[in-house]
């Protein structure tokens, strides 16, 4: 039987051996949320970035380039990881380059993993449906907020988790178990429940209010993101 | 408004001042449940150890010696951290040498605080009780397993954090948010509940559920115990 494990926080992933483990990068607001946006508008990659400079010298190559910091759009870039921003882009055959602040830090520490995608409300069940068919033991990182847990990873988590256990997987610890039940509780107004995350307040004044309402949405698209090692790049695997 | 944090795991200590806080460190299964029904039963202090030779060294004090690794009894030591086991032993004046798990390392990293207690579900009301009168912003410090969170140690976070917050206090963090809405869906069935947790499956290999029924209890003592750093012993304070 499969296995199903979360990873509340960065900071705990040297807890977990993902070698044996295809991993899902989350990071709902809004890193991972922006990232399927963009891949559904018809951009055909996402080279994640760490370093601020360094995304910043793809423009020289033809990169619409995108970073975020502590919730805002980072001075001389294009734009930063707003979903619905991403949506009013004219992205096909664009690539981009995106810096932020923890889902970066999370795929880059997770390259040891079978195999590595990222994952959002916006496109959870297309993302389950292809978990299923891998026949893995699966990994669920949350990005978290400067290493703590966050309510809207955990929440993504906890949908992941249940849809996979319905289809045979075993939970096996307790932050999965912990996060479907947070995602049972409040599954049928996740934006509402998001509203006492931290997260919401820290950008519900900077009035992104739309956009969160917008990643607490399930499955308006069925986009697959996968990060290829190889290239460094995300980019929507055929379905 | 005074403030309530969570920290899930040992491993995500570093991210909070405990300067600036009270804080309790909690480990249901079962070092916390332990120390309280050893002090309810007359022992005058526990003193914990990280270290199984220096916690062994403490029976040519007159001290009893109990030391738990992987929810077992270590050989050579008369008791581990089964509060039923403490309940069976006459403890009135008597010293206890503890050495466990997760436990007392999580009570080791909190050294900084402004004051540091243990904390179980069976004595949670007179602990928040004492803690409201303190007025200080408190951080609740989960043992967890081995530094992954724990469904048990969460549960009782949550229900520290909902009596807190009905007295005023702010919750500060998602994970305080989150154990106490996972404490509220449980509260009428902890032991239920709990049986979904990893370390439930792990102890009760060992034939331990009685003592895990024991733990899940709220509210069966009025203890507060309370780690005094210059003596290095945990004794319960006068209410």
């Amino acid at each position: 039987m499969q296995k199903i494990s979360t990873c509340l926080s960065p900071a705990l992933l040297h807890l977990y051996d993902v070698s044996d483990q295809v991993v899902v990068v989350t990071d709902v607001l809004r890193a991972t949320s922006a990232i399927a946006e963009a891949l559904n508008g018809g951009a055909t990659e996402i080279m994640p970035f760490a370093d601020l400079n360094k995304c910043k010298a793809m423009q020289q190559y033809g990169y619409i380039i995108a970073a975020e910091r502590d919730g805002k759009v980072v001075s001389g870039f294009e734009i930063g990881n707003s979903p619905l921003g991403f949506k009013q882009m004219n992205l096909i055959s664009k690539k981009i380059a995106l810096t932020t602040t923890n889902g970066t830090k999370a795929i880059e520490m997770a390259m040891a993993a079978k195999a590595i995608y990222t994952g959002a409300l916006t496109h959870i069940s297309a993302l389950a449906n292809h978990l299923l068919q891998l026949k893995e033991n699966v990994l669920i990182v949350c990005a978290g907020w400067k290493d703590t847990p966050c309510l809207e990873d955990t929440l993504f988590a906890g949908a992941l988790a249940n849809q996979l256990q319905h289809k045979g997987y075993e939970l096996a610890c307790d932050s999965s178990f912990m996060a479907k039940q947070l995602y049972l509780e409040n599954k049928n107004n996740l934006f509402e429940s998001v509203k006492n995350a931290s997260h919401f307040k820290r950008l519900a004044h900077m009035g992104i209010v739309d956009d969160i309402a917008y990643c607490m949405q399930e499955d308006i698209m069925a986009i697959i993101p996968k990060y290829e090692p190889s290239q460094k790049t995300i980019k929507a695997i055929n379905i």
